[in-house]
């Protein structure tokens, strides 16, 4: 959508402010014993009254059906079509860790496994051994040499890691070497590309170089990678729209895509409150500000209906901060759900909100999937969210005479 | 959707008739004193009585947010791609003023305007010259020549005129020169493709003649243009869907519009009761008719609220004399909203409403944008609306066996 050819045409700078608060994994589905949702067994008496003055309805963030990873679903939100800039899990790995990527930098997710010794993989997560004790492993693997190419081995968690290649003319259109079976030998990578052959052999003289460094341990003695991939060319947010866009997002994956979009990022702390103080203070310096909103999307994932509802109520209690800082359009969306029940993101359509001086509200008074279906907004794809949220700030002029 | 792939292969004609009425700037936004729209706020008997037995929903015409012109909103609802089949602001006001372009002409919108001795614009309107004292100053820039093309200047209200060249391998990739700034200059016309430079040459030309000629007056004393365009290459109306279509609009925009896509224009009157009766006359001698209703859309632009309600009142009293004609599927579309709170077009949906034999009602008990949401056709693009007219009337075969 950002693709819009004509949106460099319509898009039109004023002082108005735009905040779009995204609560990960937003939407939900209703609890076997009671039949609501957890937005509907929450107690959201702001988040309600917000409703009652807005226009409502629900997103979609792919398609009907598809369940998004982070990245689809905020990618969406920002307008961008997240079929054609689907970020590989390499860099959307790399993100989540706060490592900084540069255009022309490969990332890789990579595992340390354990190996057999004729080679073959015996456990896929070495054991699913702990931070504690990768780390010094994922040392070793950072400081193995690659000629010419600039190889770095970030930790992230337990067995998990972030390898980043880094030098001229490289290439992300090669294969992983993550068998993703046990009882099978690490994979050679392959050039898909004519111009990945240096790409490949610098992952396979890693590898080699990996399994000769590790060798003798006991477990954790390989390392397998998926998921090369690069940072996509993404148009630029600020450019696309005429906006100054900022965010400000407690958790590195959000600042990462944020970054990506040519937002700018805003120092701040490690949770929701310090989040907010941020926000106060920068609020009237940008017309853009993208504020993202973790621990509901965490506790859905854990499969812990209760967790997430009490996250939505605390959510609901710094409402009134979030509308204290005065935006002229305020947008409440989800970059996906995640039901309690299926611990885990679904496909379901999300609640989204949008407050601007042209809303007197739909009749809705519950904040919640269900209330929202109702709404004037209807169910519309996550990529027009911004369009409309343009509209209300009237920054979009009318299109064709 | 006119680009529908399989569109002829499924069309079918029938003798049944389609009539669409088009209510230009149908839907609102609620009053802020009582929380009500235009349509809420009207009294509208014989419209509600139909949405009672009709299927009811509401379009958007090009997507969420955007703020469509009349020309696209038209060509949606006429089933174009209103962004492929973009419009531009030279054509639209050559068909607003009742010029007949044919292929390979170009227009553009010109405004007088008033230069000082050094030939920095003063007032790009002329001070808002009357018709009464510009149209004399048309006429002497109609009389100038320009070898190789020729030039025609039409009035068309106060300072505002339209510039049409016709000649051999003329284009419309040319710059504006209207500033569309005072204290600057008028601009120089130029190419913007190979094939374009005798058609700037022409412009620039025109230009100058245009200030030797107006030199001596003290205002409306030069001329800029902008939105030089052709004629688009549209497919035809009539044989896409197989229809023997007729147009039925007061405002000679409208009749521009339904003419370029090959709709026959029947000759009627200056308001809608002389539409009513050019309908009456020839409603049994078209399978489509689409007929126009004008002054809701004034209204809204002149943000006169009680004004729109009144308009929308008088349309509901003619609703029996369009059902008296006997339409086998009557469309009742509006091309965009026009909130009379906003004083001009806006993004918001717009009610839709088909009446056929295969309709029998959706529990819609009134014609508005919040009732219509419960309707059974829900949300969707303008550009399919034809199709389910087609659909209602049995003009469509099952698509793939």
């Amino acid at each position: 959508m950002i693709d819009l050819p004509f949106l460099d045409e319509i898009a039109r700078p004023t002082p108005t402010r735009i905040l779009m608060l995204v609560v990960d994994g937003l939407g939900g589905a209703p609890h076997p014993d009671t039949g609501k949702s957890e937005l509907e067994t929450a107690r959201l008496p702001n988040l309600d009254a917000l409703a009652a003055e807005s226009a409502c309805g629900l997103t979609t963030p792919v398609l009907p059906g598809i369940t998004p990873g982070s990245g689809p679903g905020h990618m969406a939100l920002f307008g961008y079509d997240p079929v054609k800039y689907l970020m590989g899990r390499g860099v959307l790995e790399a993100l989540g860790s706060g490592i900084e990527m540069a255009e022309g930098d490969v990332a890789a997710r990579g595992n340390l496994c354990t190996i057999d010794d004729s080679g073959l993989i015996t456990d896929r997560r070495a054991g699913r051994i702990p931070t504690v004790e990768s780390a010094p492993v994922v040392e070793l693997l950072d400081g193995i040499d690659v000629p010419g190419v600039e190889v770095s081995v970030y930790p992230v968690q337990d067995y998990r890691l972030v390898l980043l290649l880094r030098g001229e003319s490289l290439s992300d259109a090669i294969t992983g070497t993550d068998p993703q079976v046990e009882g099978a030998a690490p994979l050679e990578s392959q050039p898909l590309a004519e111009d990945a052959l240096k790409t490949a052999k610098a992952v396979n003289r890693f590898a080699a170089s990996a399994r000769a460094v590790l060798a003798g341990r006991e477990r954790a003695n390989m390392v397998v990678m998926r998921g090369f991939s690069g940072v996509p060319n993404l148009p630029d947010f600020g450019a696309s729209y005429r906006l100054d866009p900022a965010a400000i997002a407690a958790y590195p994956m959000y600042r990462g895509l944020a970054q990506l979009v040519g937002m700018k990022i805003i120092r701040t702390g490690g949770d929701f409150d310090a989040e907010l103080e941020t926000l106060e203070s920068v609020s009237a310096d940008h017309d853009f500000i993208f504020l993202h909103y973790k621990p509901a999307d965490a506790a859905g994932e854990d499969g812990d209906f209760d967790a997430k509802v009490h996250w939505l109520e605390e959510l609901d209690t710094r409402i009134p901060r979030v509308l204290a800082t005065e935006p002229d359009v305020l947008v409440v969306a989800g970059d996906h759900s995640t039901p309690a029940i299926m611990a885990g993101h679904s496909w379901h359509p999300v609640p989204l909100l949008i407050r601007s001086r042209y809303t007197r509200g739909d009749g809705v008074g519950q904040f919640s999937e269900r209330a929202f279906r109702g709404g004037s907004l209807g169910s519309l794809s996550a990529q027009n969210v911004m369009l409309l949220a343009m509209a209300h700030a009237g920054k979009l002029n009318k299109y064709g005479p």
